[in-house]
């Protein structure tokens, strides 16, 4: 297998764009997980060694991936049952995999890269600068690419001093963007108003409770019942959660009258919800009028069942959020803005990077290898075996 | 009966205001249907005769009830089943029933009445004006009433030659009302466009369907299979309709494909739903991107089931619509626009009166045999046995 992949990736070599042999020693190959069909990602995912890029064309640029998340989403695209699609991509090799003959689709859609040549007529960017993919699913699980200054944005390496880290670099562009979105764009809370969500302990969740902390708004958190609970509950009152409780606890009639009690008889008018079924229904008759249920996640896998009173008599209103749509939506201006708020709250401490795992696809492994630990990791979390985000790192792949 | 009746009325009239003994001669008494306690309207209604009003004290005005609908959901506020309640009186009577010693609240939401007398300080209004009660539950199940300019709007008698008939000025506030506020208010529908409703044969439902089309929206229509449905089917056509179906149609899986025929592939932006339960769900399938769902009727009374994907993916916003909130939030010029508006349809013969049926309480009959009279149209209604609008008419009490 080793040997099989050492000629495949000579034959790539020699059939490489002609700069790239004219490059040889100064450059080492690329290397992207792509796939060819939809399928569980553990049986599908391949690791493709492919030429180093050519010089930027006009009006684009270069970018070298430095770490990119595997989002429970990015695995939905694999196999199949997201409504977003990858491109299929003909341009990684000149025959065989990744090229006109065998196109693939390259996978990931969040990520950290680094400018590494800028194009001529290329505004705003320049080399060593930070930026993250606004498109969805560039395919980020790539060592390198050249890419369209459209269907990316800056963000801030440095801010008052501060120094933006890969991790949450890599882990800004959904998850905090998310929340942050979510808590401004239904409704203004001020500050001591509340809020409630759901699966409070998930990655969106947690940055909710940050943001909203941080601009002293009150969170009302639930989440499953489980053995640690008040460990999670401790924790996530670390974060700055006001109350922390279960799921269980939702099916208290007593709760609609404390809530009225903690709120000042004002009532919850935004509700967070990434759960769906029954206690998403128990959870929205705590918001009072006027209230916001907003939906970015179907943990249940359960409709949202809700009485229609609310919607008549209280003025609820259901809206559903998504990331990918919010920045097809917005301009440059506002995204960038989004970015800087977003570094602003991790530059005073308020808003922390995830519990990550990182895995590098170092650059001297083989293709075969690296197909194998990408497969691996695959199964580890379709069985759950990561409490963690894992982020990808992809070495250039050694061409010496 | 009668004759404990007419004794009760004479001890009204000797215990009257004593302004009324001196009027007695030119004016009539008044009469409402009143309650002190929910329950079935069939048992807890009674006529109550109360004497003349005065001349109206500064910055308020008299009025005559000329007609006043008995509406679904009227039937709900006396029941104590429905959010809005109306407020106690105990100014009808000096004592009694209707005193400050035994409060009552005066049925009916709905109604067109005329002005009969101005006080000082108000402007706009004149006598011989026609007006409706914009606040919620002010009990229009009267033959006149004392009330603030605040709580009515001036509906146009006469607009480019067009008279206004009574049936279409007492049901003008809620019904019409809520259909056009519905196309308009949550998203822009150009000529060409669709919407969708179920319940399409309910009053608001052939008020949507009339306006949509004097506005060149077309409307996909569901209603309950029945026997008669090729007759509906024929009625609402000629109301407007674009396509009348059955909610057994909704199961039909080519129906998604047709309606992406019918709209050019653009989909449904806007669904009206009365019904609520699975049928609803299958009818907000049928909407396209950033579609918006608006209940403001739950007739299944069951809730309302909405898959996640349509809010995260397809941008599904779900509102709910209440007329009284409207006039509530809305100001006197948004208010009289909307009736310019509506009048304006019904003279250019797009919004027609419903099918209706006037019950007169005479102003001869004593309280006893109205009351009886108004319990047995409530059994009536609770029955089904009237396919058509019930409108009170109730006369001033004779009172020689």
């Amino acid at each position: 297998m080793l040997l099989s992949s050492r000629l495949a990736f000579s034959r790539l070599v020699r059939r490489g764009a002609p700069d790239f042999s004219t490059s040889a020693l100064r450059a080492a190959s690329n290397r992207a997980i792509v796939y060819t069909k939809n399928g569980d990602p553990a049986s599908v995912l391949t690791a493709l060694t492919h030429p180093q890029l050519s010089s930027p064309s006009p009006s684009t640029l270069n970018i070298k991936f430095l770490l990119a998340p595997i989002n429970p989403a990015d695995i939905n695209v694999v196999e199949g049952v997201y409504p977003a699609k990858p491109q299929l991509t003909s341009s990684l090799t000149q025959s065989g995999l990744g090229s006109a003959d065998t196109p693939v689709y390259v996978g990931g859609n969040e990520g950290l890269a680094e400018v590494t040549e800028v194009g001529s007529g290329v505004d705003g960017l320049k080399k060593g600068d930070w930026v993250i993919m606004t498109r969805p699913q560039a395919g980020t699980w790539s060592s390198s690419k050249n890419v369209s200054p459209r269907e990316l944005l800056k963000v801030p390496r440095e801010l008052d001093g501060f120094k933006l880290d890969e991790v949450s670099g890599a882990t800004i562009t959904v998850n905090p963007a998310t929340a942050y979105n979510m808590i401004h764009d239904f409704t203004t809370l001020q500050e001591g108003d509340w809020l409630v969500q759901n699966g409070a302990n998930s990655a969106v969740g947690q940055a909710v409770i940050q943001i909203a902390a941080a601009k002293g708004i009150k969170t009302l958190n639930f989440v499953r019942n489980r053995d640690n609970f008040s460990e999670l509950k401790e924790q996530l009152t670390h974060l700055g959660a006001t109350t922390v409780l279960t799921y269980d606890e939702l099916a208290d009639k007593s709760l609609r009258g404390k809530v009225k009690e903690w709120t000042d008889g004002k009532g919850i008018r935004l509700g967070l919800n990434c759960v769906g079924g029954k206690d998403t229904t128990l959870m929205t008759q705590l918001l009072g009028q006027d209230g916001h249920l907003v939906t970015y996640g179907a943990m249940s896998k359960q409709p949202l069942s809700l009485p229609t009173p609310m919607f008549i008599f209280k003025n609820l209103q259901a809206h559903g959020f998504w990331q990918s749509r919010w920045y097809q939506q917005r301009g440059p201006a506002e995204q960038e803005e989004l970015m800087k708020k977003l570094v602003q709250f991790m530059s005073k401490g308020q808003l922390s990077p995830p519990e990550h795992e990182i895995v590098t696809i170092a650059g001297r492994e083989s293709d075969e290898v690296a197909t194998q630990k990408v497969r691996d990791i695959m199964s580890k979390l379709a069985a759950g075996r990561f409490g963690k985000k894992v982020l990808l790192r992809m070495e250039e792949v050694s061409s010496d």
